[in-house]
């Protein structure tokens, strides 16, 4: 099922499980994709940042995105196909999408910097993936050193019909989300699904002014499910109450690097992941920070019984 | 009195009190002095990013430290001097530390790009504002561009005795403080003071990782001399309990660009300021940015009755 | 005499003389001030990057500004007032144009990123310095960071009616001239002055393009000046034979840092500055540098009797 | 035969030559491998920035690389592998190698900020690739976003015997070639080759600085031969007058993005190429572009036979 834009609730982005000695860690892609879907996800995205895609090669991003996809069963998975250059992004692209993908996700190239140099890429990136192909607009300027005002998001929206979700994850962004929806009300903007990234750093506010949910790796999805859930049920207060108490552990998550450590950790306490191994140049994971992490789970437990690890 | 490595407690960053026409609000500046040390701080800093350093003439800096210095009444005050010279940097300095400032904050030039470009800054710093005025090492990255490794920092505070202190908040930076306080245990490093910033995001286990105090600028400056002396007692599970209280509003605040608008905006709640203006170019503080701080204080007074404003 | 859109020819940028201990060299203030004019010149930029203006303190440039503008007897001097912050602006511009000074110059500040940050930006500065003070738009991407499209460089043209000349220095740069002209011709925008900076490195065909003149610090203005004249006189291939000469050492002095040394050397040489020395951080003038000069002005005389220094 | 640090002479950098449709031309392919060899040339590098090698996908780079490896009969082809990960490095350069490459070429990957960070990339890299693969450090920060001092560079030299050449395009660069062969001298560091990069914009000087030839695109190989050998024999006069002759174009031809299409045009003109097209996103071409380089070569033609064409 292709994913389109009325895409709502939580899509997690996820890592690939490595074993200790760097190799695929296949019973563990297995077991992460089970654990997102019981978790509530309404679907998953692989090979992003958090996924180490700039760390495998070609064969090994096609065989994950086989067995992820395979497994899901027909549920919604989304593939991160940014690349250097449009040849690589348009191979991954198609073959994905014959395995079965549900969309790709697409962010701005590295040194892009007017806004016409922006919204051509976009231009170009559809070209060569083919404009049948649902994608989604990774919007983190922090990572990717572009940023999109928000005309240019406006702009790459309306020229390309085949951009379905935009993964919002702009800092500050809240203002961009009111602006957004804003223009959709007016008609001045088609109407898009925006799901928020950041780890989930400023989702109780992002719920509020209007966003259809999250696309970002929290090791606790199932929280993001149900945080989601009660905002959209009008519960403001029990989202913040719930949202709060694992804010010490969203903000220690959410730093940049070390993050992705510390959530395959998180998983893999959980019993999602057998290794927390991750392909060098990995982060440096400390004793200090795992025990950090621990103290943050210990603490979070007494709000939350799904941190008893 | 100057500075000097054994600073530790709490010193604010001060914003720059403007009224609602863009000149000096000098009576919010003797009322904001006067808070400061009320609410515990040891001593604070002006003309940082906060006080809006580059949107201020020479003479008007000149006029703010003047003012604030003489309020201060011998109790600490730090000024940022760092400039896009070197001869801008050293009038400001050697004028300040005539008026009776503690000491000087400089942050590495834009455009430092290796190592030794980096070092060699720092002694050319030194060698203009002269090698009596103790200074204030601002490792931001995020903000100035200028990533300094711990073996860069080491090599700063080594060849500059006159620097005594580190504003740490490089981001991930916990680790960093852990190797910088190893390197002073085995004699690798002098001893200096470490004080974090970046709006105390991570003040919780930056306490637990050694350093001696904060350097930031959350309009709660009572709060974080409270949570220094928990930690400093080792009393963990209070120091935690209440940082975890403030976090929502502490991660609100810590938005790049509109956080110092929040700032402004909540220390007129708390009766310090009699206007939030900002000079141009200003971040925009929109209509649902001000409920949700007020909703973030209306949850956070449930917590601590300093909320209640 | 205030700058307006007819400007053309060529306007040197000029570097600030020193003494070798660092202090202004006013005899040569005033003999580079005939100079330029003996050289053909129909004006001059001061407090430039080649003027090493960061480097100096307010009443410094206030004071260089005055006995310049003095000198040249109401010949145009242009007056860089570039600054972090919009009051430091506001304070440099009321004050040159007050002595007499024709313009300012404006290069779009650090870290401004998309489109809208970038025209936002200048209407501020419009709104700072005056709209009835003439300025000159600095477009040099590889010195400032900031990147303007065609679109936007038309759009700040629009916003603005006091901007009058386009100090051209974008690289590659030669079709933004012909675009810029072309809409110059079809009326999308007005007709703007565009001199070309660069040390004059692609001169040659700037002027094919169509180009008012040069606004550069190339240590042979009289050259810069002959070649303008040649090429408006529709001598092309005298123009090019003259400008080929050249390249060799206009390339060499482009080099970024160390070209402004080569420049202030070039210049003593010639007998217009004492000493070519500059303030701190100063690039490495190394001895093998000084022998290439050297070797290039050699082989330059055989060209140009001006070389013969 | 695999490249060692006795590397001299002239390694062209090889586009990739592409139909008019953007497929590979492979009679381009082989005409172009012949055409280096038969102008003097040592050997080429190919899968370069102007090989357009972010454009290719992995089988497609992979192909080429066996049939100029192929074509070249044994002589030495160096092929690029930077990427976004050590995986895909690792992939391509294996294949390569076993093909029989004589060494690769790896830049530093984007992002790099400290000195640490960049030494700690190439061990990753050399554990990548291998350590019996020779490879060709390439210092080009213009491109890469990296800056390397001079001490960092001869760290990686240090830390990694199969290091054998250093593509130096940093700019401006000449110090830097007399630090490190000095280094060489002192025995502070081992000797490597030095080839030059930058289309050879400061070929000549760079000669004198001691450099072992040029590893570069300019579409006049057959000259840099010349240049070089002159410069070897001790006929400086003669190889500045040869580079003087060619300057224009080679500053033409220098322009970051447009330079590619120049060069194409110039290797299509001399006979090398079918078609000058290349893959999107390509750099504008326009009519005055190509009337100009027609211009330079009109005008080279005076000085330089090989410009008839």
């Amino acid at each position: 099922m292709k994913l389109d834009n009325t895409a709502n609730g939580v899509y997690s982005i996820a890592p690939t499980p490595f074993l200790d000695d760097g190799s695929i860690d296949w019973n563990s892609v297995d077991r992460m994709t089970d654990f997102y879907f019981e978790a509530g996800c309404d679907g998953f995205t692989i090979l992003g940042v958090l996924g180490e895609a700039s760390k495998m090669d070609a064969e090994e991003a096609l065989a994950l995105a086989a067995r992820v996809i395979k497994r899901a069963g027909g549920k919604p998975i989304i593939v991160g196909v940014s690349a250097p250059g449009f040849a690589a992004m348009r191979s991954l692209s198609r073959k994905v999408m014959d395995m079965g993908a549900a969309a790709v996700m697409i962010a701005p190239g590295a040194g892009l910097k007017t806004d016409d140099q922006i919204t051509a890429y976009f231009r170009n990136a559809v070209d060569a993936v083919g404009d049948d192909v649902p994608w989604v607009l990774q919007d983190y300027p922090h990572s990717t050193g572009v940023t999109m005002s928000n005309n240019v998001v406006r702009k790459v929206v309306t020229e390309n019909p085949s951009l379905v979700v935009l993964k919002h994850e702009d800092w500050p962004g809240l203002d961009k989300i009111t602006t957004l929806r804003g223009w959709e009300k007016d008609g001045s903007m088609r109407r898009i699904s925006i799901l928020v990234g950041n780890n989930g750093l400023f989702l109780d506010f992002e719920l509020d002014r209007g966003v259809d949910g999250a696309n970002t790796g929290y090791a606790f999805p199932d929280m993001l499910v149900e945080a989601v859930t009660l905002a959209k049920a009008g519960r403001r207060e029990e989202a913040h109450d719930l949202f709060d108490a694992h804010l010490p552990l969203i903000r220690y998550d959410q730093q940049p690097g070390v993050g992705l450590a510390v959530r395959k950790y998180v998983l893999k306490r959980r019993g999602v992941l057998s290794s927390a191994a991750m392909r060098k140049p990995s982060p440096a994971f400390s004793p200090e920070t795992r025990n950090e992490v621990d103290y943050l789970l210990a603490r979070l437990a007494r709000h939350d019984v799904r941190a008893k690890v």
